[in-house]
């Protein structure tokens, strides 16, 4: 596994407190190849797993405060990346908003668009990552094999978009696709070896997923774990010629 | 001309001050089958051109404000012609933003990328539109035959985006698309008689491409005249099976 990385890379993921990012800490820190795991949260003292896994891991988890909608907070972690390693290998932006406790929720239909939601969505599922991507470029653009990945949601696909709904969450994926693929051609003109991609997780058993899981197919639901191990997979098969693409846990390409 | 609308059909262009809107309503208004021609602009009062429209043609064009950044002006504007015309037969939203005299420019890379130019772009050319079909759903959805046109731009087009750069503007956009997608898929259920596109212009001399006209191949910069007039033809031979697609002035297909 990571055999196209340099042993000993060094890995971020952004929004590692719970769900599928929490989980992608842990099975990077199970990968010998793995030299360093930054793992950032927003409210680092209320992820008590993830600093679990810092106590287990104290030499190769280093846990950072980032609030994608805090952009001063995306430039300090970057400075204090910057610091501590001359370069990433990986940079996962995994955060992401659907619904919250402030009664955003997806739109069943226009009537319920909410300019206060559509804004919470694009800051989280769009701007965040973009922000990111301009912090840490520097660290990404060098010789060595590298990956930036954005998580999108098959649901972003504007071809695919057959059910309608959804406006805030969808409209959000498509502006972060459009960011991903703009971000491929400028950082691919810096760096041969980076590849920026756009993935869909597949439906996952986590909190964004459980309101709507009463309509997942039954065994179509994935765990955690098998969810990240085809996404690695996914990451760990990519050629240059994927970077600017959009793709799902299984490898196939989505329109956008 | 405007065959398949009633006749003395009822038109509202959104963005109507000048530029590409204006033109639009000067077409209109030469038009004899059109009944009522609806023009917004966010301060009339400074839209001389569309004022002296008003003042030449009393019985036909309606001057309201309507800033797609101010959500009352929206629904202000919707009651306004809610009481004074039962349904809409085209409703243009025109209205765009690339850049302004604040110092919002298209970012030329990563590095020029500024939240609050984000939100400003995707207040203007994302959220706007989409708050606006809201406000005029229940106008347009009724058994006469209506279109709502979104203007959107080939650099909106994800996977055409082969130059990156302008990410504020072309992720703006891409998520206009998403929701001239979705609002296809969701009225189109309210009323078989209503079709939703996303129009790409062409480069037309106006002041939103004024900066980049010197990299136009000579002969390829468009009047407004023009560009309106095979608009208007696109519009006009829309079927139902184009609802939810993006087309350029020469009615060819854009990829999303
Ligand atoms: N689960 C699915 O079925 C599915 C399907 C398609 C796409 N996705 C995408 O996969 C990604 C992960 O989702 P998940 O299912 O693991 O969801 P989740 O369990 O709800 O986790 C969401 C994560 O995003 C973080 N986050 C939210 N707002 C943030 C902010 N302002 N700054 C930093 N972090 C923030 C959360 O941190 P806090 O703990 O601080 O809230 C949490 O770590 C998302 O991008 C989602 O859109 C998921
Ligand atoms: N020209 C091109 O080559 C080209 C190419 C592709 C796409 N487009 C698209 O075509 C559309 C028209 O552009 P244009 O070339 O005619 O540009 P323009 O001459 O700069 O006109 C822009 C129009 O948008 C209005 N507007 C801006 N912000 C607004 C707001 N908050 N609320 C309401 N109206 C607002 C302006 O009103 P004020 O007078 O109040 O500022 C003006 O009427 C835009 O959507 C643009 O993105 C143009």
């Amino acid at each position: 596994m990571f055999d196209r990385f340099p042993d000993g890379f060094q890995a971020l993921i952004q929004g590692a407190s719970r769900g599928i990012g929490l989980e992608c800490v842990r099975q990077l820190l199970a990968e010998p190849r793995v030299g360093r795991v930054y793992a950032t949260a927003r409210r680092p003292e209320r992820a008590e797993r993830l600093q679990a896994l810092a106590d287990e891991h104290p030499e190769r988890l280093v846990v950072l405060r980032l609030d994608v909608a805090d952009e001063a907070s995306i430039d300090d972690a970057a400075a204090t990346v910057a610091a501590r390693s001359p370069r990433l290998h990986l940079l996962f932006n995994v955060a992401g908003l659907l619904h919250d406790e402030h009664g955003m929720a997806p739109e069943k239909r226009l009537h319920d668009v909410r300019l206060e939601n559509l804004e919470k969505s694009f800051r989280v599922n769009a701007f965040g990552p973009l922000l990111v991507a301009r912090a840490f470029a520097q660290l990404l653009c060098h010789r060595e094999h590298a990956v930036l990945a954005n998580m999108s949601a098959r649901v972003g696909s504007i071809g695919d978009n057959g059910l309608g709904g959804w406006y805030a969450y969808r409209g959000a994926k498509a502006a972060q696709n459009m960011f991903t693929r703009g971000i491929a051609v400028e950082l691919g003109r810096r760096s041969r070896t980076l590849i920026c991609v756009a993935l869909h997780p597949g439906t996952t058993d986590t909190a964004l997923s459980e309101p709507f899981q009463a309509r997942v197919p039954e065994g179509k639901l994935f765990t955690r774990e098998y969810t990240v191990s085809r996404l690695f997979t996914v990451i760990d098969g990519l050629s240059p010629e994927a970077s600017g693409s959009f793709l799902a846990w299984d490898g196939q390409a989505i329109p956008w």
